[in-house]
């Protein structure tokens, strides 16, 4: 049941793509899921796709053209004529995939395609959608939803639910609204079939969670998260409905969320795909290794400062790797915990005094340990108490130092509201490495004359 | 209308616990939804949790436990005795929820607990789910769904639906079977609601994706994005339909796995979370520091060995840090973006010589414009040309290595079928470093004297 792309199958359909045989063509993507056939696009050329995508019919076509990734799609659009792109794809689309599918022209072919789609009430819908931040509860939101009065009975309901049905491909609940289309409350298919014909909505309405257009992708990613929720209704400042958010939406944003976290941590600082070209992964990918690089040049001044201790005190310099190593490592940790911890919102309510406090309990037994183990190798495999006693105190200040720096950068961050992600990306790293550096040769200037 | 915790809160509630004053306990409850309850537990102690879920109704004791976090609950249920948990918070509870309870109790108390539960199918069903590994379909499904016969018409449908409607909380679609069971396609409640009553199910059944108990949970997760679904039917080996698995589940992995890779990329080697007590953060932070120390200690071995040409060579140690940090950043790139591209399935059916292909003329911009920077800087700022080459030509020799190392060792380990997102952990990245360093002073050895 499951479809999987195989070379064999490319190879078989871009021949029959090549040989331009339409009828081939078709069989094969009428036995297609539009998410598979998505799928597809990646291992064709622009020419392939268009060829197999003005095959498809327009509902399918436009399902297919929403699944397909951002990047991949502007360049698709840009291959077609307006008039194309507004009546294959456009109009049999749900407003919030057209809204999102347009946001990514430049602003002359977006008016132009929107002039092209024949249904006013839709094409205004979409425009009015465009006109929400990408990254707001009014900009994930989709127009299509089925609301009925407070005072209607559940006979009105389903009749009126056959007229809208046609527009809405999926209903999972219909909402309740006052005379002035205030959002009052929820009420579940399933409901609407168990009750009475002539019971009234007010009566077996549930109470309901909505959220306001302003409100962030990623509150919206938690509240849907929190309560559960597959559908979760927008309404305006006034309280009145405009749109819903449906829950594929939102996995999308928590899936983005985590790549763009994780691709932080390992340095990336832009969204980039595997299937990115050059250009894209360059630019995701060398500001941190030019960060990175500036931080070793730093390191180079660093050491060439002490040089004379370096030369002076043979061994001082061997441990150096493994002092930023730890320095890096540890503030990173440090930082992990607090991020995920404001991302879960798991940190609940208690002070930063108290999280400073119990960061650096746990930095003191994580520096006992280590500081521990390599003051015992160093007093086995060395002749120089003096360098081991050395070698280890820095080792735990460079502990306690960066945990305190790894846990605060975070706290911060996120009190300026900037992305506190960004404390286990580059910047940081580099920070803690020089900084566990010069903490070290410093040490070193000071303890191994005392010994 | 969205509940906010804040520390004021917790004051009065504390307050109302300690006095025992269960009226004023319940009139707050009842305002809460049981996700927001479930909230205020972290900031409760197990005997002040205790009293205030034992004033929840059934429902909402049951929903409020499903809804608490997996580590807090074990601890909590310990505190209970097996009636209490079977008849107060299993008894109301879906099916999936109940067993995810009851599988982290130890053996013997499972057992007990199982032995209360007054409703012998429930007690059954939970008692299936059991025998499920956690991590896949089994593990994931609830029993409770409505199920309907290919051959009934929509008025019998209706009156079933009636019937069954009661112990499934969320319905959305119906699943039709045949007279074995066995699934045979999917009925919208919205088609149930616009067709006519005699129209029979067949004729309007649509076709389903579906899964069989053994898939494992992530390839779940990726089935219901992809397709976009809301509730995926799960079967047995026979077809016949068996449990359903919802989207708020899925969302739940999705956000784990999140969570663990970038854990594992910030070198946390352990699900941990802030609440989490010391030991438990021991345990996820000491092994990649102590793996950590071991590398450093390799690297002072390195060093070590290496110590006449480092004396020999004043300048040379200098770029110590540089060479490392390099040689981190590179490969954890590298091998970040194999792993998404492994996770999203975005990397396509290229092979893995063009894999490493495109890698490596990646590497070589990337070597050429750092390498070449640092040149630049060495030329200025040293005064030795030997140097300065000997230091470029290693950090583009560096950053090549570690970029094939990158991406091979996830590809390798995603092949042995080992979670390839190690490989951006502690292991690789130490041996990045150590590697990096070693190749550093070999070509320092052989360069230098040559200029």
């Amino acid at each position: 049941m499951q479809f999987e792309l195989t070379k064999d199958f490319i190879d078989r359909l871009t021949d029959i793509i090549d040989r331009q045989d339409s009828k081939a063509a078709i069989s094969i993507l009428d036995e297609l899921h539009s998410a598979d056939i998505a799928e597809i696009y990646n291992e064709l050329n622009i020419e392939q796709a268009k060829f197999l995508f003005l095959l498809l019919d327009n509902e399918k076509a436009s399902d297919v053209l929403a699944e397909i990734e951002e990047d991949d799609r502007e360049e698709f659009l840009h291959a077609l004529p307006s008039e194309v792109i507004a009546s294959h794809f456009l109009e049999e689309m749900d407003s919030d995939d057209a809204a999102d599918v347009l946001g990514d022209l430049p602003e002359g072919k977006k008016e132009e395609v929107l002039s092209h789609i024949k249904d006013a009430e839709q094409a205004g819908d979409i425009a009015d959608l465009l006109s929400y931040d990408e990254d707001t509860a009014g900009g994930l939101m989709a127009k299509e939803l089925v609301s009925v009065k407070e005072e209607w009975d559940v006979s009105l309901c389903i009749e009126e639910l056959r007229k809208q049905a046609e527009d809405v491909d999926e209903i999972y609940n219909v909402y309740v609204v006052d005379e002035h289309d205030r959002l009052k409350g929820l009420l579940p298919l399933k409901k609407l079939i168990i009750s009475k014909p002539d019971v009234k909505v007010f009566s077996i309405s549930e109470e309901v969670i909505s959220v306001t257009t302003d409100i962030d992708s990623e509150d919206v990613a938690n509240i849907m998260r929190k309560y559960d929720l597959v559908v979760l209704p927008v309404v305006d400042t006034d309280g009145k409905l405009v749109g819903r958010i449906t829950i594929d939406d939102i996995v999308d944003v928590i899936q983005e969320e985590a790549e763009k976290d994780y691709q932080m941590a390992s340095g990336i600082v832009q969204d980039v795909e595997y299937s990115d070209n050059i250009v894209t992964q360059m630019r995701g990918r060398l500001p941190l290794l030019l960060i990175g690089l500036f931080g070793g040049v730093l390191g180079a001044l660093v050491l060439g400062y002490y040089e004379g201790d370096l030369i002076k005190y043979a061994g001082l310099a061997l441990f150096i790797p493994l002092i930023m190593a730890m320095a890096g490592n540890v503030g990173i940790q440090a930082s992990a915990i607090v991020v995920q911890g404001i991302a879960s919102k798991s940190m609940g309510i208690v002070s930063v005094f108290s999280k400073l406090t119990r960061e650096l309990w746990l930095a003191f037994l994580i520096g006992i340990i280590c500081s521990g183990l390599i003051f015992a190798y160093n007093i086995i495999f060395s002749d120089s108490i003096a360098l081991s006693l050395t070698v280890s105190i820095a080792l735990f200040s460079v502990i306690i130092f960066t945990t305190l720096l790894g846990t605060v950068i975070p706290l911060m961050l996120n009190k300026m509201k900037i992305d506190p992600a960004l404390a286990t990306g580059p910047f940081i790293t580099t920070l803690n490495d020089i900084i566990g550096l010069l903490l070290y040769l410093v040490l070193g200037r000071i303890l191994l004359p005392l010994f």
